[in-house]
Order: C-alpha cells, then sequence, then structure tokens
C-alpha cells in the first residue's frame, strides 16, 4: 500500500465532478506502476456498469493482456459497490485501499452493507479502508452540494 | 417471469461453450421483449468483466438509453456472481431468474456463497433460482468434461 497512488485516483474524481458525474476516482497499480485508471461515468454512457473501477480494471487488464490482475493493487476514493467489490473479487486484486467509507453501497466493510471480502469466496484480497477519507468525502460533499444549490 | 427466455438464454450459453468459454448466457427482458443478451467471453476478451449478464444489461441500457433497467427481467444460466449480482442492484433490475445454482461464487441465494439481494441495499429484486436447471448444469458439465476429455 502506497498512498501516493490516491493522489491520481483523487485527481481522476475531480474529472468526474467537472462533467457532472458522482466523484469517484480509481487506478489500478503494479510493480509500482498505474497500468489503468477510470472514473464514474454513468451518466455519460447511460450505463450502469460504468464505475470506475470497473474503468480501470478493464483497462489494467487490456494493458497486462490478461483478465487475472495478480499481484496488482486497485487504489479507489470510495468504498467499492456490490459490482465492483465483486470485479475485484474475480479479477483477483491483491489489494483494495479505498478513501471514504459508503454505508448505503459500500460492500468491502462489516461497518457498510456487507463485506464480500469475508464471504468465502476463492479469492481475499487486503482492504485498507478510510485513507485519505477526508479529501474524498469532501470532494463527494462538494459535489452533492453544488448539485442542491 | 416467463421460463420461455431462458430458451434463448441457454442458447446463447451453448454459443459460449463453442468458443471454449465458461458456457452462461443471458437476456434482458422488457414488456415481453429481449432488449439485451450476452454470453461469457472472459476468455476471448481477457476481461473479468465479460460476463453474460454484464453483457445483457450494458445493451440493454444501451438499448433504453438509461442506466435504470426498471421493470425488466434478467435471465441468466448460472446464478450470478456477486460482480452480476451487484450490477443488477445497480440498474435496478426487477426480477432475476437463474438456472443452476453456483455454490462457489453464487450471490443470489441462502445456499451459496452469500444472498445480496437480501443484504439491505436500496434496491431488492424478486429472484427464482433453479428454473431450466437440468438443462443449464448439464450444459456446464458438458463443458468441463470436454474440457478433461
Amino acid at each position: 500500500m502506497n498512498a501516493v497512488f490516491m493522489d491520481r485516483a483523487i485527481a481522476l474524481a475531480k474529472k468526474a465532478a467537472e462533467l457532472g458525474e458522482v466523484p469517484v476516482g480509481a487506478v489500478v497499480v503494479k510493480n509500482g506502476k498505474i497500468i489503468g485508471e477510470g472514473y464514474n461515468l454513468r451518466e455519460k454512457f447511460s450505463s450502469p456498469t460504468a464505475h470506475a473501477e470497473i474503468a480501470a480494471i478493464e483497462a489494467a487488464a487490456k494493458a497486462l493482456g490478461d483478465w487475472r490482475l495478480d499481484g496488482c493493487s486497485l487504489y479507489v476514493t470510495l468504498e467499492p459497490c456490490p459490482m465492483c467489490a465483486g470485479a475485484i473479487i474475480n479479477a483477483r486484486i491483491a489489494e483494495v485501499v479505498f478513501g471514504a467509507y459508503d454505508k448505503r453501497a459500500g460492500s468491502c466493510s462489516g461497518d457498510s452493507v456487507v463485506d464480500l471480502f469475508s464471504c468465502g469466496y476463492d479469492h481475499r484480497p487486503a482492504v485498507y479502508g478510510g485513507i485519505r477519507e477526508e479529501e474524498c468525502l469532501k470532494i463527494l460533499a462538494d459535489f452533492f452540494k453544488s448539485l442542491r444549490d
């Protein structure tokens, strides 16, 4: 875990906000290098799967030419939802680092809806939650405030 | 629920098998019409997200021009994994009909790994499991037997 990669995830989340998308950004890292990145584009693509993590995972798999992201870490500004946590399991990502907890849809922590990483699937990544939490929360809070104003 | 739509999901699973992919097929139905379909192409695309349900959901969202698949049903030959069950929740699909249960990765039944549809997410689809179960199981069993032979 190297929290510096959260810088890029945060920058990607801000890009999403500029486009009017719920601001979440993610990167996939292997051997100290970013090999895939993405941000939420659900509204732009009218797609329920266009989350930051899915984009970053698909880009990383393309870069490696392999659906197995063994030895990779995923950094994301918000706790993954069940779809993204499931994609992390399917891709066998070794490590997940997330910023803000998500009580409504978060699926990687016993304090959120469910912890999919301790349910008994074949693969179980290491998880670090609440990393750069305040910055990640502020991006979301600012975005939702701007929608209300 | 209309089990006839499982015919098309089964046909799509067989297409996957012909391509050497784990045979799973899926369709999304709205108002009695198939609006999206897909089959597993994980190996072809080297992508951990290229499951049948994701392809069918993305095609349906594209057809409707909306990430919200309200009032839609998803028919799939195998119990959805956590990624696909999460995509079903995110897309607000009303109803899920699946064929074979999946003890290893299934995420829509208390008898499998976890039932994501009764965990407390904002959306909870109706679920019918074990529909055309024998046919769906046989496609998978034949595929894995052919790999071993």
